[in-house]
């Protein structure tokens, strides 16, 4: 099989477009970004092994996240459907932080491509997100193993299912949890560290609506492992506040979805840019709680809600493929486009490389002019 | 009319154990705090104008707000109903901090009686909090400021209502808001600060579920005024997340209403000491939202409006005085208990001169270690 450029679809739409509008908003730095991402597009990952030279960029920051992981931001990239292919995460990791390719929109022989192809352009750490829920979740965690990745995130499902087996073969095991009872569980099953969700997440969340705020410290305060803060952090300030409640570092998945790198839709991508803060809404609680952006299926389904429908009656208004609609093929009617609230701050479309280096430099400035 | 002690109802009950309890858990210095406490119920605030010295304080915080209303440290005591009466304000403000005398639950003549009572007691900066909707809420207005006071806070209503005449009268005025449309209209009103209120607060909540992390930085990019943040925030942890976001300071309700000068009932405080991560939650939507905790009234009424009841019926579920049930009499079957989701973080009744000085503390921590 072949993947290609790492995404799951064809690129170069509206490219020069893209170009035109980023060039005259952003400085020569972003236009020179952009130039290495086109030109990893052209060579397919040949020039990709090239290593960011952090010449001008913000120190490094040790914490006891970007220790575990050898990295030099604590800045991960989410796992996210139909986004986080092997560009993506390479952008990332190469960048510094840690990119994970989301397999929860992958079957186990794309989740191998994107493995391999993400292997060949880099030899920075890259880390894979499984959700547990799957029914072939086995299969994708073999996989994974299978292909050397030694970082593995799991999510909404039993943390001591794979834990073990992951650990016997040399993995870091994260795991997501929105709760700290949760947390209580993940650390008894053995994971390295958390990441604690909050309730302005995008995609599937927590059902007791605890938001990252509250949820950080008191998961610092009930758990010694290394934390990630996620949800409702899409710049420097939040990852300041993350850090100042108790967290080492930061999971990051809306304002990456909004990256040239990013494998979903321009018209997903456009959709962030343009959110406000109150444009994102948490539904379809009865079946699992997942915040998406309020377009029309949305709508329809927070209203099926609000009347009282059932479960089942819920399950045949989800229907089938609804994410693939809309963060992949874009269909602003019966597509469904998982995003955080933190879309309210997302404001362009850049090179994920940008981001980590935007969130750094908003990082050490919000850290220095703390009063 | 008198009002017994600056509360509205007998104090002293349980204050045996509750002293003997804070005793063994905390140091020597707390005793002394509680011990001036119980002085100033003794003498009924004639003790009261003493300032606290300081000595061995954190020191004080200089942001656009500490220096608006000229005191030291910017945290602000929110005006919760049937819990800030005029002992809790004036606690707050002698440590430091700015108290409000919350008028929500308060007639005009009760009100005026909390004013004197805290003018009395203190010389430090005191504020009063009028909730718009409130039917007399001109009426509670016009007392505020015949009685002199010089710093109103409004929630829930209409900002442009009195700011014009509270600031003819040589008010500084601050609006609660909890989207970016809202803190645009108060500022086009001629508010003074602004409130930026997440989807974590206690008692009546916005309707967009917009959380504090995410609010917070939107708010200060959108509008140049002061911003306190309010929601979620129970320790110094959170004020430095707080502040990093871009707020210049905080507004503090839950870890204040459990406070021994906290006019409310033990059961309530009880409540908010015992309560998890996940105790609270957000309802009666379909009236206006309102965060509780998960008391068995609040379960009625989360049941009723999952299974799709309209607001009239909601409405007559909710019936009269809940609030003043639950929070005031400690009514734990029919009550409603208002409080936000720190909750989670709140494990102790303390003097609030102790919150006050405690966060600090926690504060500069935060910023010291702060990666």
């Amino acid at each position: 099989m072949v993947v290609c450029g790492g995404c799951w679809k064809s690129t170069g739409v509206d490219s020069r477009k893209r170009l035109s509008a980023v060039v005259t908003k952003y400085s020569l730095r972003y236009v020179c970004e952009i130039l290495l991402v086109k030109l990893d597009n052209l060579f397919g990952g040949e020039t990709s092994t090239m290593q960011h030279p952090f010449q001008g960029w913000p120190p490094p920051l040790e914490t006891r996240v970007s220790r575990l992981f050898g990295i030099r931001y604590p800045i991960i990239q989410g796992g996210m459907v139909w986004t986080a292919g092997w560009k993506l995460a390479v952008a990332v990791s190469r960048a510094g932080g840690l990119g994970l390719i989301g397999a929860g929109s992958m079957q186990p022989d794309l989740l191998r491509e994107h493995i391999r192809q993400a292997r060949g352009a880099t030899d920075a750490p890259i880390g894979v997100n499984v959700p547990l829920t799957r029914g072939d979740a086995e299969e994708l965690i073999q996989t994974t193993v299978n292909e050397g990745i030694k970082i593995v995130f799991t999510s909404s499902g039993h943390p001591g299912r794979f834990t073990g087996q992951l650990k016997k073969a040399g993995c870091i095991v994260a795991h997501l949890i929105a709760a700290v009872k949760h947390a209580r569980k993940a650390a008894e099953a053995g994971c390295d560290l958390l990441v604690a969700e909050g309730f302005e997440a995008g995609g599937h969340n927590g059902l007791d609506e605890i938001t990252t705020l509250t949820l950080v410290p008191q998961v610092a305060d009930a758990v010694p492992l290394p934390l990630l803060a996620a949800g409702g952090i899409a710049d420097g300030r939040g990852m300041a506040a993350a850090l100042a409640l108790g967290a080492a570092g930061v999971q990051i998945g809306t304002r990456f979805a909004a990256t040239l790198e990013s494998s979903a839709h321009e018209r997903y991508k456009k959709l962030l840019v343009d959110a406000g803060d109150g444009d994102t809404v948490l539904t379809l609680k009865r079946i699992a709680p997942v915040r998406m952006v309020k377009t029309p299926f949305a709508l329809r389904a927070e209203k099926a809600e609000r009347a009282g429908a059932e479960r089942e009656e819920l399950l045949a208004l989800l229907g089938q493929k609804r994410e693939r609609m809309g963060i992949f093929e874009g269909n602003l009617e019966e597509g469904m486009f998982e995003a955080g609230q933190s879309s309210g701050l997302v404001r362009d479309i850049l090179p994920a490389a940008e981001v980590v280096r935007n969130m750094m430099e908003e990082y050490y400035e919000a850290k220095r002019t703390l009063p």
